[in-house]
C-alpha cells in the first residue's frame, strides 16, 4: 500500500489536534490587562504543546518521505502514536486548569514520554516492514536525540513532585533540541533524488 | 469518478471524529490522583471509541485500495456510514456521563451495530457498481468476521439490561477481533501489483 | 491554477462542518429513555443538516469534476459558499435550543437560501471564467431543481411565522429532491472520459 | 522535499480555524429578534475573521503555486504563521465577549499584525531557500500592500485606546484591500505555464 492516505489521515489528525487546543484556552474573564495576564500561563502551555505537535508533524513528514509502502502493522503503529498525541489537548488543559500542580505536570510529561515511545515503536515497525536492507534504518542511525529525549522526560516527571517549573524547563529543552534542524533526513532525501536508483526519488 | 475525493473527505471526517472525542473528555476536577482516577472511565471509553474509528479507517483504507471508480450511490452509502460513525462521540459521551448505565450502554452498542450495517451496505453498493465480475466481492469472500460482529453487538445490547460490564467486554472483544491483521486485502493488493492487468495496480 | 487545493480545502471545511455539529448536540441529561427522547429533536435536526452538508459536498464533488482550472474569483465564490454553510451548525443549534420557535426556524431557512444563492453564484463565476464555450454551462443546463429550491425555502421561511413544522417539511422535501440521483454530471463525466479531446477526461 | 504535504497540512489547519470559530459563536439566548440582534456583533466579528483566514488561505495557495520545494526552515516558518492564525478564534472570542472593549480590540489587532509579520518572514525564508535567482522574489516585487498593512494594523491598535470602532474600520479596510484581486501571482503562474522551461509549469 502506498503511504499517501496514511500521510493524509495523519495530517488531518495532527492539524485538528494542533488547532482544537485553542478551544480549550480560557477566554480572559474581563477586558483588562490583569485578566489577560491571568490567561497567560494557558497561552504559554498552548505554545509548548503547539511546538510539540509541530515537531511531530515535521518529523512525521520527514520520516515518510523515505518510506515508500506501508502494511497493516505500520498503520496501527501510526494510530498508536496519534492516540497519545491526541491526549495532549487533554493533558495540557488539565495542567493549565490546575496551574502547574505536581500530578498534572507529571501526567503531561508521561504523555510526552508515551508519544516518544510510540514514535520509537513506529520507526521499528517500519524497519521490520522494510527488511534487512532498510534504507531508513541507516538514515535514522544511532538517533541520539531520540534516545536522550525519554530520559529528560523521565527527569521532568520526577521533578514534578518537587518543583514543577523544573519539569516545564526540561520539557521545553527537549522541544528546543528538536527545533534545531536535523539534517539526516534532508541529506538522505537529497541523496535519493540525486541517485537514480532510489525508490524514494520519484516522490 | 475517481475515488480520491471520497477518500480525502472520509479521511477528514474520520480524523475529526477521532480527535473531537477528546473535547468531550472531562478534565479532572482537581489536581489529585483521586481526581484523575475519577476521570479514568472516560479515558477507557475514549480508547475503545478511538480503536473503533481506527478500525473503520483502516478497513476503509484497505477497501478503497481495491475500488477504482465510484458513483453517486457509493458516495451516499459512504456518507451513511460516516453519519453513524459521527454519532460515536455523542454516544460515548452519554455512556461516560451516566457511568455505564444500562440504556446509554445499549445505545452505544446500537450505534456500533448501525455502523456495521452501514459498512455492509457500503460493500454491497460497491459490488453492484462493479457488476458481476467484481474483484472486490471475491476478495471480501464470505466475510465471517463481518457477519459475527453484529451478532456480538446484539448480545452486548441485550446484556446491557442485565450487566453493562458484559456489554463493554463484548464490544471490546469485537474490536480486538478486528485488530488482528486481516490478510485478505493485503494479499489481493499484492496480487494486483504483481499481475500487470489489474486496474488497482497503478495506484 | 489547478482545482486540487480548492477541492482539498473545501473537503476539509465541509468535513469539519458536518462533524462539529455533533459537538453542539446536547448529551441527554439522564440515563432514561425519557431523557433520550427529550434529545431526539436535536438528533433529527442534526440528521437534516448532515444530509444538507452531504448534498453540498456531493454536488461540489460533481461540479469540480468538470472544472479544470480556477482563478481568484472562483476561490472567493467558493469561500462565500463555505461561509453560509459554516453557519449551519449555529443556525441548527439555535433552532434546536428554541424547540423550533418561529424566528430560529425561519433563520435556518434563510441560511439554506443563502447557501443556495451562493451555489448559484459559484456556478455563474465558473461559467464566466470558462468563457463562452463553457462545457459546464451546457451540462448544468436549465437547472430546474436549482431554481425551484430557493422558492421552497422562501415558502418555508414564510410558513415559519404560522406553523414551523410546515417549514421543516419543506426543507426536508428539498433535501429529498437532491438525494434523488442527478445523472447530468455523471453522464457528462462519462462522456468526457469516452471522448479523447475533453480536458476533464484526464482527471 | 515537495510542497504537497505542507500544503495539505496548512489546508487542514486553516480549514479547522475557519470552521471552529463558529463553535465560539454564542447561540442567542432566546427565540426573539431581540436575542438575535444581541448576537449580531459576534456574527460580524466572525465574518471579519472568516474573511481574514480566507485571505491567508488564498494568498498561501497562490504563494505555493510558485514554490517547488521546501526545506525544514520553510516548514517552521509556515508553522509560525499557522500559530498566530490559530489564535484568531481566541482573540475574536475575547473581543466579542467584551463587546469591543479597548484592550481586547487592540489584542485582536496585535494578532493580525503578528500574522502579517509571520507572512513576511515566511516569504523571506522561501526567498533564501530559493537562492539569488528566486523567481518568487521577482513576482512578489516591492509588495506595497504587504508593507502598508502592518502600518494600518498599528494605527488600529493605537486607536483602540481611544475609539474601538475606528480600529475595526481599519482592520476591515485592510481586509477589503486584500479582497481586491491581486494579479501578480496569476500572471506569473500563467507565464510559467506558457514558457516550457518553468519548473512551476508542471504543477
Amino acid at each position: 500500500m502506498p503511504t499517501s492516505r496514511l500521510e493524509a489521515f495523519s495530517d488531518g489528525v495532527l492539524a485538528i489536534i494542533i488547532t482544537i487546543m485553542v478551544l480549550e484556552l480560557k477566554i480572559p474573564h474581563g477586558p483588562t490587562a490583569h485578566d489577560l495576564l491571568a490567561a497567560a500561563p494557558g497561552l504559554l502551555t498552548y505554545l509548548l504543546s503547539f511546538v510539540y505537535i509541530g515537531i511531530y508533524w515535521n518529523n512525521h513528514h520527514h520520516l515518510f518521505q523515505l518510506v515508500s509502502t506501508v502494511n497493516g502493522a505500520v498503520l496501527w503503529a501510526n494510530l498508536h502514536l496519534l492516540f497519545w498525541l491526541s491526549l495532549l489537548p487533554f493533558t495540557t488543559a488539565w495542567m493549565d486548569d490546575e496551574r502547574l500542580a505536581p500530578l498534572p505536570t507529571a501526567v503531561y510529561g508521561v504523555d510526552l514520554l508515551l508519544c516518544a515511545i510510540a514514535w520509537y515503536v513506529l520507526q521499528q515497525v517500519i524497519f521490520r516492514a522494510e527488511g534487512a536492507g532498510s534504507r531508513l534504518r541507516r538514515v535514522v542511525g544511532t538517533d541520539l536525540k531520540g534516545k536522550l529525549s525519554p530520559l529528560l522526560y523521565v527527569l521532568g516527571i520526577a521533578a514534578a513532585a518537587w518543583q514543577t517549573w523544573i519539569s516545564i524547563v526540561l520539557y521545553t529543552v527537549v522541544a528546543l533540541a528538536w527545533l534545531v534542524p536535523d539534517r539526516r533526513f534532508e541529506r538522505a532525501i537529497a541523496a535519493a533524488a540525486d541517485s537514480s536508483d532510489g525508490d524514494g526519488s520519484d516522490r
